[in-house]
């Protein structure tokens, strides 16, 4: 009967995050996923607002037949103005929890300094599953939507994530 | 199908909380429960984190048959130092929504002058459920496990949350 | 040629503070209205936004015929949570100026320290025009309209002020 | 009897920004000139406080005889630490408005959001007329006061502008 | 070799917090003297910053011969927002330690929480020696010299302190 | 006898810093050494916490003979949201003081607006002894123990100081 804990930003949710929501869960009765830099959103790192992404994830969850949606919880958490209080911060927003899985290494070196155990979820095909690669694709207009789930892109397109990325890209631009 | 925000500080949860929660269930198809002043803790008018509400809230519910906690959602929203940006602060945390059930004047005021939909409750036993009048019963050592869920006390003894609350109550004797 | 600063919180802008502006600006070229507490809003004690006070300003001053608003600037100010720091944050966010009025005794401590030219303006009736009293009036439902210029009425009942503050007070005496 | 707002950090204020002014305030009877990122100075991008680019719009627009100063107010508005917050404070600390003037893509997008009414104002010789090439011949020790009105050079050099803008470009180079 | 930590807000240092240094380096081989609240002044709680309170602290143990000022450190450490981050932030704030002294039960509980050891100095005179004692006598004119240092005294009246404070009480009074 | 300030980031404290301190001490009767962004920690160019920092200083500076801890004061002081406060927010910390020593152009430009006494101490072979060059030849495996006093040596090693900025480097590197 084990709570863990699995961070991520999930700028967007894609499918090598999903990979790590099943391994996770098989080792866990309950599993809390903490969508982080929730109060960071309209930038081109971080398009998405902490509700738009646990739409995301919830919608999404609730499509898989191998997860049972009533052992996860969905808690946003903000950064904190002095990173390294960070993982104090998150202790007091979420229940308290067995395990962490995370391949950060600064949330790894913070959470290694507190003696808790930390497990590195083996990363799904990581070159392809990754955030940064996906926002790419999505302002190049090239494939994004065979990188996340059905119900996912199905959220960003009701909330014009696409055009709302390509606005930042050109704001971005004209900033750097 | 609507989406519906029930919004609370479950300091602690009660059971006054619970029938509102159930009544706001049989008009929605997915409740959003907002622990409110999610930053909050270690006060006496706000003795427990937002993870321990939120410990309380899901270890209740999964035990009370009527409620299907896939439906649910549970999600800690901290106040904005500008309190009149709290409702748009919120709206980036947690997933677009229909209506709100709350019975806060503030928070009503506020919606309301954005045109959202707000329904009251009504409040079961309200002398008897209340926040209030069960801090100050932990604290005069009167009854207050009857007026929340065996789940919840349970929580609340296993953080040792009476002894915080007299400690709490202690300096602030100290300094008033 | 003299700049000088009126400091105030104008929750509401009253006949008090219309003479002690006449008075500032027969000594000055350039009155800078300084709307303080301007990131507060929705508490009783200041129910209105910077943008409605600003609003009440303009929209009175306009119709004062002793007075020419070429020389007016109304430039709202936020508190700073080191109090020490209010009067150099200040001198960020307006013109360089020669005096201020106030009557505000921790205002008048703090720019002392910095040698700064302080004048004191004659408190126009003081028992009758203050913040706090017309406040107290449109709670009790007593005369406020009479304490106020005409356009400053217009303005709150615009913004349905009266409302707006009966709510705070509901609010404020649930909570004390 | 419409009232906008025209946004910029004006930094410092130029020909192209008084071009846009003069545009606005032909189809409006009052402008509101909100000057952003009030909070930032003394940083290579942001080097003049609110309170000297104030000073800058006032003491040009004074001296400008299309331009009637009784229909202009100027507002600071600081950055919020929440980005998607930035239209709702905006919206605390000005009077209510029909249309906004700007150019910038991440404002345009907030507000078309909220359905609010935008104009783009032409811009006016883009290339010549940017704040980024003003302060980057300041430090070059190139033409730039050509590019602003007589009474905003007066003012920059009052306050030493162009000593302190060399300043910021040496420590930004020191650090990257 | 152990190093301790002593914890106050000396508003401002008196008799018995002296005895409580002497107490707790008779223990120890390094005394880090934390100055509690320390962004916070000009409050009728807290009317020296933190600066005027660790000159009173190092003018006055200088002279006092059985302590050694080379064993000493005096660090400001500010509020948190959030409180129960307190104690680590703290941590971040000061060399590695061993034991807590301090007798406000807000901290005793968060320390243990931690598993750290907490000793709790006698009260000398605890009527007689308090702070708020202290500041009550420099409003009402009574005898507050004999219960403070001569060196903090000098402190006290270099910068004004009494003047300082009878402000304070004037504003909070006009507030209440 | 005079009162100076050193400030300084320190990260790490190095044999430049110390010739700087003996400098300095020979003109003081108290050197009051200020920790400067002692709210950062954990991050590249920030790697070690505010406590660790002042560790190193006093571990270091009680094993140099010419220095007499007795007249040094160390302090941490905070960065400040608004940059141009910062010197307003300095002086709130620390005891009041007679001339600042700083190579730092802003901080020499802040002063000097404030018409402070400034001595710019001897860079002593900047290009070797810089904090800049000791990260990178801790990350580079390179000889950094040359370049610090052998007591700073100790206590970064006993808090695995290079462990730590290699992690903050791998970091750094997967985000740019």
């Amino acid at each position: 009967m084990f709570i863990g804990l699995l961070i991520g930003r999930f700028q967007p949710l894609h499918l090598g995050h999903i990979e790590a929501i099943k391994f996770a869960l098989r080792q866990l009765s309950t599993l809390i996923i903490v969508v982080g830099s929730a109060q960071i959103s309209y930038e081109l790192r971080n398009p998405f607002t902490a509700g738009e992404r646990i739409t995301m994830i919830r919608n999404t969850l609730i499509h898989i037949d191998e997860i049972d949606v009533r052992n996860i919880l969905i808690i946003p958490v903000p950064d904190t103005n002095i990173h390294a209080l960070w993982t104090h911060n998150l202790d007091l927003l979420v229940p308290s929890y067995d395990v962490i899985f995370t391949n950060d290494p600064f949330t790894i070196a913070l959470f290694q300094e507190r003696q808790k155990k930390i497990v590195q979820p083996l990363l799904f095909e990581r070159q392809k599953f990754s955030g940064t690669r996906i926002r790419e694709n999505m302002v190049k207009k090239e494939n994004w939507k065979d990188l996340v789930h059905f119900e996912t892109a199905k959220v960003i397109e009701e909330i014009n994530g696409i055009e709302r990325l390509n606005l930042l890209w050109k704001r971005y631009n004209e900033q750097h």
